[in-house]
């Protein structure tokens, strides 16, 4: 498989820069400071690889008109559901706003037999994304089912995925071929899938990338082990491992909040930040389809990635640039700083059934799939600590949990007490609720929120605590794209930014990984919290233990 | 006239004392951090009161019934704009939602020939206050009413104010008096009336206040003598210099965002703060009503008192505590930090005449009560500078002026630009708009909010501006009470803050009076602008020598 940086990419995707440049402007007509980063990022590369070709850049038009490119994006495993639920739709969605190369092909591969028409009927009744209510939207869905193909074949069958390679072949001929796979299948059949598409179907001359889903193994070794496997066939560049909350709106704008105000750099360390609370939830079970969920558990499905890496982006010194290496860099440098998690730091749950309202709400354990006496964890809260200058003493704690009373996932920032409160005695015992709070709300209803100590209006002094608040729902009224979408373009442009380099993978295990053999080996047993309920009451004296309240379940936001 | 801390102060309003502890208690039970800072006043005044008398705790009630205390409240001047527009509607208000004390009587004094009943009726037919619309106003008012007497008289006969004398102790007879004398009247006769109300109609054995409306001189010469003139009858504790700016809702909030927020105190100073503004515009001219304005001009009606006051508030050091004398020591520290204004420091402009949509707005000096030669300015912006460790060289600049645009008054807050921004090829040129600001909206449409960056939803990198926003009207559906309302209550009870002390006003007028001078003596012709307009242009060549851009004229606010 050829890597990624080779030498003959060709100045494909021009008029496409084109677009962009065009879309950069009109957002600059509205006289506000509205710029595209990816506009720029093209603009680089376009540069790079005209120098590198040595053509002067009067000969870019002519040299366009010589070899355009094409991309084919394989999804392998076609017919799961997360194909089916949010691939497809992302393809769609990035199609239908003109986000796409203008040629590409997308093939759909997996063992069923179905037919070219076959795919094309699912992937248009599954349609559950943002654009399906728009004008034009079903021309746009017939342009792009044309563009669609189906491919019948076992995941480790070198011969069929050199069928496959005769299919893409005939699509992308006369055109500089571009390939990347979305490997949407169960880790055990991983890498053989990797080594067929890579032996079998990678891109003769233009770049071949792979998606890869978690999990990323159980823990350091099988991690280690499934990286070792993966770069057999693929250098570290073709691998872009997909955590989706990297790709959520709310989670891209961390870097933004941070550096580009002023306003919350300063107060953005142990000096003036007390804690911060990184939470999830989710307000089902595992509704019959535990069987995976029970081999792995909350830490590793939620903490361990999606959470680790949104505290990596929260606490991360300044990079160099917004380049993808300069950020992995400075987010691998947290993640190594942290103190490897202990039995101590952490508690975990499991729901049991519960009656509400006449319903009967069950149990984990009562899902036909999971075993009677699993004693895997669907909740968990830990608190972490940076041993580094800028957060040494400060806990970061994290809470994920299954059937909640509610579905979010927030950051939560609570800051220090003012030293030397003069309005002390107004707030009497409740000095600790009077802390400021910043919230990044990432979902549902994004929003960003920062609670502030203000004086009711009136006679007399009398404070609360009010929001300084920006709801994205009332701010900015367009949808915000899926994850997904983000994700796959990012990838199709090979910007690395959002996916996790093997080195950070290997440092987000080794944080966890002597705690899940503790938890596994000690069997430890979690402590049940009914279906719908706020969790645990563990939950509470572990934050208790480093002095922190949950904002959450504080009284104001219940 | 007996000083204000006099030791035969009564326990008096200890039942007004209940009400406010059960206030307290009520506005607890909602689990929001609610506190009475009057109420814990009160309390400590109380103490104090009952060690300083001797009395036991548990006689206080017996206390209690043997003298209760009631308050005179005399309006000198009745009969003028002042005191029909808000110093009677501000008692109405005051006394509609209990806060007066239960015993009080209202005087108004004037030279009219009136009759009680007149006077009634003139304050019934001129409430215009916030109440008026309120269930059982009418009843209410009734009451009020009853409590209401007129007594003419001229401002400068001790024979006239002994007259009242008798009125006010038939009112008070059996209980020990109080009596605060409002004065609403022109500058020339403060004195005189000063003289005779400490003379001939002092409380011969409660406490005696003064209330005295700007203008306190014209510069600092006529200001040091009137404060003499006025301490020849009163002492600093009985007067009480109103600055209305400073009962404003958000003027009064100040403090609190500053000293009860973690967030912004750390960023309160030169290192992170680039500008300040202080803007105050009014949408008409002096419509017929020139003449006392022509003698003053802008910058003593609004700059040297309003706008300044509202500086020192923003920018004064923590004082030791919220106590009236605390907060004034460091306003006077700010205000001798100050550097005296030079010509250069400062443009002034004058309205001039403007036909739109076929109607003629008329010029300043086609007010009839004005002058036509004219230079007064009507419009003017200085750059102020305190020279002292936070402050230093961070511009403060004002701008006030009538027959503008819009009517408005604000605080504005320019932060810095990020060092070493990351997102700087984003902001392209326009980095000097990507900069923070934090605005406080006195008037109109109460808010506060934070200007911030961040990333707007969808694909690509692209920034703009957002707020992070505290909206009064949304957030508090009550009507915000008058600021007459806050400043006669806390004269009642004694509470200075608000209220500006003679060093105060001395150092306040040294900054001003060498420039005032110099305008006078050199002709300084104004540079005139539109009725309507957005003012003179100069303001903004000021504004740029000093690297500042007016937030209020920004693109985004327009």
């Amino acid at each position: 498989m050829a890597t990624c940086s080779s030498p003959t990419i060709p100045p494909s995707s021009f008029k496409h820069e084109k677009n962009l440049s065009q879309r950069l402007l009109s957002t600059k007509r509205n006289n506000s400071p509205v710029f595209q980063i990816r506009a720029n990022a093209h603009f680089r590369r376009e540069l790079q690889i005209k120098s590198s070709n040595g053509y002067p850049l009067n000969a870019v038009s002519f040299q366009e008109e010589k070899t355009e490119s094409t991309i084919s994006i394989t999804v392998v495993g076609a017919s799961g559901d997360l194909a089916k639920k949010k691939i497809f739709p992302a393809l769609f969605a990035l199609f239908y706003e003109d986000h796409l190369p203008k040629n590409f092909t997308v093939f759909g591969y997996a063992r069923s037999n179905l037919t070219d028409e076959e795919l094309r009927d699912m992937i248009s009744k599954t349609l559950t994304c943002r654009i399906d209510q728009r004008e034009n939207c079903s021309a746009k869905m017939d342009q792009f089912l044309q563009r669609c193909f189906y491919h019948s074949g076992q995941y480790n069958s070198e011969e069929n995925f050199s069928e496959l390679d005769l299919k893409l072949k005939e699509k992308e001929v006369g055109r500089l071929p571009n390939r990347l796979f979305y490997l949407s299948i169960p880790p055990n059949i991983f890498v053989d899938a990797v080594r067929c598409a890579s032996r079998c179907s990678s891109s003769p001359t233009g770049w071949t990338r792979v998606i890869v889903e978690k999990p990323f193994g159980r823990d350091s070794e099988s991690s280690g082990e499934l990286t070792r496997c993966l770069k057999q066939y693929l250098t570290e560049d073709q691998i872009f491992r997909i955590d989706h909350y990297l790709g959520k709106e709310l989670v891209e704008n961390l870097s933004v909040l941070r550096f580009s105000n002023l306003v919350f750099e300063p107060l953005w360390s142990r000096q003036y930040i007390r804690n911060v609370q990184l939470i999830f939830s989710e307000d089902f079970g595992t509704e019959g389809r535990g069987g995976y969920f029970d081999n792995y558990g909350i830490i590793r499905d939620i903490m361990q990635n999606h959470l680790l890496q949104i505290l990596a982006l929260f606490a991360m010194e300044t990079p160099v640039s917004l380049d993808a290496e300069d950020i992995r860099n400075e987010k691998v440098k947290v993640l190594r700083s942290m103190r490897q998690l202990k039995l101590d730091d952490v508690i975990v749950g499991q729901y049991k059934a519960h009656i509400r309202g006449g319903r009967t709400y069950p149990a984990y354990i009562d899902d036909p799939t999971v075993p009677n006496d699993s004693l895997t964890a669907t909740f968990a809260a830990a608190a972490l600590f940076i041993d580094n200058a800028r957060w040494d003493g400060v806990p970061f704690l994290m809470k994920a949990g299954k059937a909640l009373h509610t579905r979010r996932a927030e950051i939560r920032v609570q800051f220090r007490h003012v030293p030397g409160n003069l309005f002390k005695r107004n707030f009497g015992t409740d000095l600790d609720k009077a802390t400021n709070e910043l919230v990044i709300r990432v979902q549902p209803d994004e929003a960003i929120y920062l609670k502030i100590n203000n004086k009711i209006p009136g006679l007399g002094m009398r404070l609360d605590r009010s929001n300084l608040n920006l709801l994205y729902s009332t701010r900015y009224p367009k949808e915000i794209p899926d994850a997904y979408e983000r994700l796959l373009l990012d990838a199709i442009e090979g910007e690395r930014r959002l996916f996790i380099r093997s080195d950070e993978l290997d440092a987000a295990w080794a944080l966890f990984t002597p705690l899940l053999k503790d938890l596994e080996e000690k069997k430890i047993v979690p402590e049940l919290y009914p279906y719908g309920s706020r969790g645990p009451v563990g939950a509470h004296y572990l934050a208790a233990r480093h002095n922190v309240r949950w904002g959450d379940l504080s009284d104001e936001n219940l």
